[in-house]
């Protein structure tokens, strides 16, 4: 069976949970505390030498990291995989921008005002320039949003899974997501595809 | 014909000019000047609203941004594709791995250092940072490439191309890639593929 080394309340991690859910593909979790320090431990990094999650374990033993290239191989030949070469292209495009430009900012802004609130005030100037610079993100989101229906084609897919992680839940890092109407109408769209279960079912299901 | 905005001297530019030299495909080269801000001008913000290069504008009209996403679109069904789904998967999780570990290190310390060396002291601090992380994310690909003769499978492919990029550059940025000799002989595996052209010399045919 697939085993999927995650964290609780992880954008990157939900995505590897939402694409198995929905494609009927099981699998067990096996939790890594990681504010506990454990993705830094001898023992995970035996497993993963990136000290990253989500890890993903094939039960063939052959292993990926990175959220958006276990969903890739999770959905090939599935109805969540791009349909064209150049769909493909495009979900590559969307997904190397959602680990540049949303989850760099929104990740750790959400981090210290909601995960770790106590450390909240002496991050500040931090948080302010994540903020700054996941606006930035968000506001070209919304434009190709504005002119798609779904991120790389005319249906839902692992693309969309890659953005939605950290983008649906950017209000928990201080953005105001009513600024993105676009951004708000596709998250409906994604929340609204069958099989779809929210990150905080997932994480108490884990 | 495709044609390819790209700037002299980028690394990610030069993932799609080697791709498209070794695999025969034709294109024009716009060249961009990033350091007269021609990336911030209307014109090219009408080509691609993210403001980046390379920039890659196929010949029926359709435009893709980020070079790891027009490599993988332009070797789709040739040699330098990946064979299987698990190496496609591969692909993806060095693609990001490069984007965010490697060219967000290595190229920053190499422009401060190498193309505007004029800024070099008053950002000294940053180089260091800069030079801390990468050196990381160098000593973990060169644990990968103990271990494997390309980066995602038994052969060349974007896969190589993709960490090429920068990485081949990092001496530039400061780094001593003698510390990485796994990294050095894949290099070196690299320089000898078919059809390989160095960097400055895509530039200077542009």
């Amino acid at each position: 069976m697939n085993k999927l080394y995650a964290t609780i309340g992880s954008g990157n991690c939900f995505k590897a949970h939402l694409a198995m859910n929905q494609l009927g593909i099981a699998y067990e979790t096996v939790l890594i505390d990681v504010l506990k320090g454990e993705t830094r431990g001898a023992e995970f990094l035996s497993v993963n030498p990136n000290g990253t999650v989500p890890f993903l374990r094939l039960a063939d033993g052959r292993g990926i990291a990175e959220s958006n290239a276990m969903i890739w191989y999770l959905a090939k030949g599935t109805y969540l995989f791009p349909k064209t070469s150049y769909e493909e292209a495009i979900a590559v495009q969307w997904m190397i921008y959602e680990q540049t430009h949303l989850e760099p900012n929104i990740s750790p802004a959400r981090f210290f005002t909601t995960i770790v609130p106590s450390r909240r005030a002496e991050m500040e100037t931090q948080i302010a320039g994540w903020q700054e610079k996941g606006a930035i993100g968000l506001a070209r989101l919304n434009e190709h949003l504005k002119h798609h229906d779904f991120i790389s084609g005319v249906g839902y897919s692992i693309a969309d899974i890659a953005v939605y992680g950290y983008t649906h839940v950017a209000d928990e890092g201080g953005f105001d997501l009513d600024e993105y109407p676009a951004v708000l109408s596709w998250m409906n769209r994604v929340a609204a595809t069958d099989g779809y279960i929210p990150m905080n079912e997932l994480s108490l299901a884990a």
